[in-house]
């Protein structure tokens, strides 16, 4: 494995120049496929991958509906500023059956990352002419990896190819030698927007990992509702990280005067460097009351808001 | 129906003396038995019946096992310095046992009711030779009863007594011309200590209102200690009243660097002047982190804690 890269070696132009040689001569003229979330890393990639291949490099957005408001037109948009055509599989449907009748927080995730590999993002690319799958895998990624997991293998194995029936797959990973910080480095370089580096953390599950219960259709709307306004509100905050969680638990609350069991909306807002250890920002009482009227508000259903005062240990950022 | 006794027209000397009278003529060389929660209602009805009627009254702490830390202790304590000998009934299993199983709030308070009516203090008095019953009913209790209801009758028949078939039975209730604040005039002229009055209020089904889900000793356990961790905190807060919810619902949380499911205490803290409407208290900061890290470490399993920042309405004061 190629030593890491540090944030003081890392000369961003030599980086990118070198990268894109690499792609094209692996990818030589054959076609390569990858993954788009919007996030950091699979937006360096597919910068990098479309500066060496142009439209070779179908670069696909899966629509998994677990997003947040208005998340994917602007994905799709920012790209198209850079004159790559995103190609959007709206897999909605295929994610909520998937995740039907689902509590357990871990057979959620599973459900969400076999929906994503072997259904959607598998299918396709079994199916496209390309033989080269680029990622956006970081040093981090690997570290997090027990050792000894063969992982090319692993990949194909998660998109339902078995390399040795079908050969030819190639992975290649441009960000295999950096951090995050390198990461945003180099994006920065390719040119993606401040808004890119300063978006809060968003999960891989996406709002799924803030619904605690079914993952529902009417359950991610309401999560989602409430995110927006949480994030409207904190926007400025300069904290860490800020979210909403819909709970499963229904507690009493009073509509137009009469009893009425309803949902209740845990807002979590962090102050971390990095994510490993985390407190609950000091926001000023009034923006916490401002948060739960306006959620109140605008979020039907819901006749409760509480703010957590948890550190991380041994709270956890995302609620599962 | 007799008229409101208004704070203004109270003449506390004048009303224990008539009010002992008149217990004195009812009760004649007959016995009476009551029901003491701990309250303010009921500890003043207690007083008033032994100035009245020395040991022909039999007084009944029930102790349903859904008390806070010390509660029945601290209560037995306080009456056997006014030289009254409660009669402490252990009834614990019997609550817990109809409480099994039953997540529905309405079903909760049913089963808690039932218990204490027909199985506990109904059997008490069926197997007594007491034939008259105080209660502390005031007058805010009667304006809550829908208009037509015949209380007398009701009361029996929730005691589990046919007052058809079994002839003589009597209700006195000396405190139904009375609100609140008369009974704590009341209270005070009889000698009620200052922490009497001082105590936050506490909902009729006990701390089994502020569980979510199944009520069981554990689960009253882990609350109860929330409880008292709050109510050490915040006993010099001024709020109007404060408490621990414990969530049925699990988040992630890290044990010893390990992922784990753990619970989720929320706390509640209310600024009110009659329970009607009321507003999250604004704690200082470094008071809701303080109350946060004391559950963690105080109450095992709990691995998050949230403060609700909803007014009422559309929220309540308690959670369920």
């Amino acid at each position: 494995m190629r030593k890491e890269i540090t944030l003081k070696e890392l000369h961003t132009d030599n980086f990118i120049s070198e990268k894109i040689n690499e792609i094209k001569n692996i990818v030589g003229e054959g076609t390569a496929i990858n993954a788009l979330s919007g996030g950091i890393d699979s937006s360096v990639v597919t910068l990098l991958g479309h500066r060496a291949l142009g439209p070779r490099l179908r670069t696909i957005f899966v629509d998994n509906g677990l997003m947040r408001e208005g998340e994917s037109s602007e994905v799709i948009k920012m790209f198209s500023g850079f004159g790559i055509d995103v190609e959007v599989l709206d897999a909605r449907d295929k994610f909520f059956s998937a995740l039907k009748g689902i509590t357990n927080p871990e057979e959620k995730r599973e459900a969400i990352t076999q929906t994503f590999y072997k259904d959607v993002f598998g299918k396709c690319v079994r199916e496209s002419e390309a033989r080269h799958l680029l990622q956006g895998t970081i040093l981090t990624d690997i570290d997090e990896t027990v050792a000894g997991i063969k992982r090319q293998h692993n990949v194909f194995e998660q998109l339902g190819i078995d390399p040795e029936k079908t050969f030819g797959y190639k992975i290649i990973e441009p960000l295999i030698q950096l951090r995050k910080a390198g990461v945003r480095k180099v994006g920065e370089a390719l040119g993606l927007s401040r808004e890119m580096f300063e978006r809060i953390p968003f999960p891989g599950p996406g709002l799924a990992a803030r619904v605690i219960g079914e993952v529902n259709p009417e359950r991610i709307k309401t999560v989602r509702k409430a995110t927006s306004v949480i994030e409207r509100i904190l926007s400025s905050s300069g904290a860490f990280q800020y979210l909403a969680v819909l709970h499963e638990d229904r507690v009493t609350g009073i509509n137009a005067g009469r009893r009425e069991f309803g949902q209740q909306i845990e807002i979590r807002c962090w102050d971390s460097v990095d994510a490993r250890t985390a407190t609950p920002s000091n926001l000023p009482f009034n923006i916490l009351r401002e948060l739960a009227d306006k959620i109140i508000e605008e979020v039907p259903g819901v006749v409760s808001v509480t703010y957590n005062i948890t550190t991380k240990p041994p709270s956890t950022i995302e609620a599962i």
